[in-house]
């Protein structure tokens, strides 16, 4: 997979990267056993130019929401990263400037996550770029936190606070504005910045039913969550965590609130957790230095999730959740 | 990661491919756990429109080739299939008939090769279609074969037949022609349908010091082989296995025979076996139903290794291996 330019690149940018059982990425592949008594956790996801991220956002943000987008699905599975491969397609006018800012990006968050690369490929898009990761991630055995596996009675939490990437998407298009900058800048740094939710990893496994991260907007992730399980779902809006910034630009607005619900790129945690075990994570989350937020409940049901709005009437969303596809 | 448009997608043609793990395709992640006493070998490739095949090429084809180019990394390293992760980034223009074809074809290829769908992600690629997948094997504990473990006086070995792929590119972009149809459509086929060495991993874990894939040229994957390593090699082109095709196509013309010796796309083993090791290698081998040939030997020294024609005179290159980036 190899070929010379690319492998000056690998050498160059992407051998510093690299972890034990990567052969400094001189091989075609690497070697990787979990633990004893653990399993791997493996997902795929890409981000590509122009649907996922802004072509002239910093290459080092690029490379920090390729990663981060990744390692927020290990965290929702209750995994520790454990390393990842990079394939990176790159369009016929890349830079080394480019590279090299990409590749610091990359090397500060894998560091940052304990997650080292491993190996990968290195294309011509022929198009935009393209960066697509696989992750690895290992949990006790049999311990991988599930999607669809919430129970009627079950409390719904989120991680943080949702909404901010959205808001942070629609201000830097400007269809939505705001006239306060300290706003203006957390949202926007939310959204090319995602925080993969690790630390909560093992709480995830103590005490969550099922778990997801929310990365195509709350209310179509937790449609997603239930779908064909017989279970929805009731949550209220107003429980729902908003950053100050989030407020701020949300005022008493109700489509901007719909944003918030609804957009994409949280990279948050949405777990079911049963009520005997709500207080313990709530209080371990806490300790983790994230805050986790009770937000509703699962029910019995085939309907889709209600969300409530302040008044107990049902809110309805024209689009449940973002589509870059 | 999934969509409401993906997940329809995923349902309708991938989750038919799933394998243990991958919890239908519903999950964001997939858990996979090596077999008591073994290793996973990680593996990504991912493979572009215009770029490692043609748009026009059958969609079936096109996924056999892009799932093969990764197993044949696998069998390098001596490992058996485990499974793997599609991401899929599609052009705007993509239709249900192609996709569908894809999906037959990559089902057909993982059944055969016993290497399950465990995840992965479907995108926009705002350019041209990407298939990139991330394989996974498994190899007895520490028995990954290497790429640069080769020693002074190891043998070298090819499988199968070399040039095949390159010349049937040639062919299809008829900067080499020929009237023999029987010869054409057989390198056209080894173009468009790579056979990764499967049978040959326990093989190369029980005799080979060393091994790749050939997949960017012989005489520059076996550069690669040696580079940094202290060592070089002779091989004997007269020796280097050809199809009755690529020898009809070839005849005398010493810039086809070129084409064969540097043209990529083999997905053929180049392994370094100890002489003491060659009998048993070549005759399992044969067993296996693959048949393996010595073409030359690992030497002491920087330089690169040399290619002899049949006089005893070394050859020149002026491209090594093909490059697609």
């Amino acid at each position: 997979m190899a070929r010379a330019g690319e492998d000056a690149l690998i050498a160059r940018y992407f051998a510093p990267l690299s972890g034990p059982g990567a052969e400094g990425l001189r091989d075609d592949a690497a070697s990787l056993t979990p633990s004893p008594g653990h399993d791997l956790v493996v997902t795929a996801d890409a981000v590509v130019a122009g649907v996922h991220y802004f072509p002239d956002d910093p290459p080092g943000s690029i490379a920090i929401k390729a990663l981060g987008v990744n390692l927020s699905d290990l965290a929702a599975k209750g995994a520790s990263p454990r390393g990842f491969l990079l394939t990176l397609a790159l369009p016929d006018d890349w830079t080394e400037a480019w590279l090299s800012a990409f590749a610091e990006g990359l090397g500060t968050a894998s560091r940052h996550h304990a997650c080292p690369l491993l190996g990968g490929d290195t294309v011509r898009s022929g198009g935009p770029a393209l960066i697509g990761i696989t992750a690895f991630g290992e949990v006790p055995a049999g311990c991988m936190v599930r999607r669809q596996t919430a129970r009627a009675g079950d409390r719904l939490c989120v991680s943080g606070s949702i909404g901010d990437a959205a808001l942070g998407l629609a201000l830097r298009l400007s269809t939505v504005t705001t006239p306060d900058a300290v706003a203006l800048d957390a949202l926007r740094d939310r959204y090319l910045h995602p925080r993969p939710r690790l630390s909560l990893a093992p709480l995830l496994r103590r005490h969550a039913r099922a778990a997801m991260d929310v990365s195509d907007g709350l209310v179509g992730d937790l449609t997603k969550m239930l779908a064909g399980t017989g279970l929805t779902a009731q949550i209220e809006a107003a429980r729902v965590p908003l950053s100050s910034a989030a407020r701020a630009v949300i005022g008493g607005d109700a489509g901007r609130l719909t944003i918030a619900l609804t957009g994409g790129d949280d990279y948050e945690i949405l777990c079911a957790v049963p009520p005997e075990r709500l207080a313990a994570f709530l209080d371990e989350a806490d300790q983790a230095g994230v805050r986790a937020t009770e937000i509703g409940s699962v029910e019995p049901g085939e309907a889709p999730p209600r969300v409530l709005d302040a008044s107990g009437a049902a809110m309805t969303f024209t689009a449940e959740s973002f589509s870059h596809f």
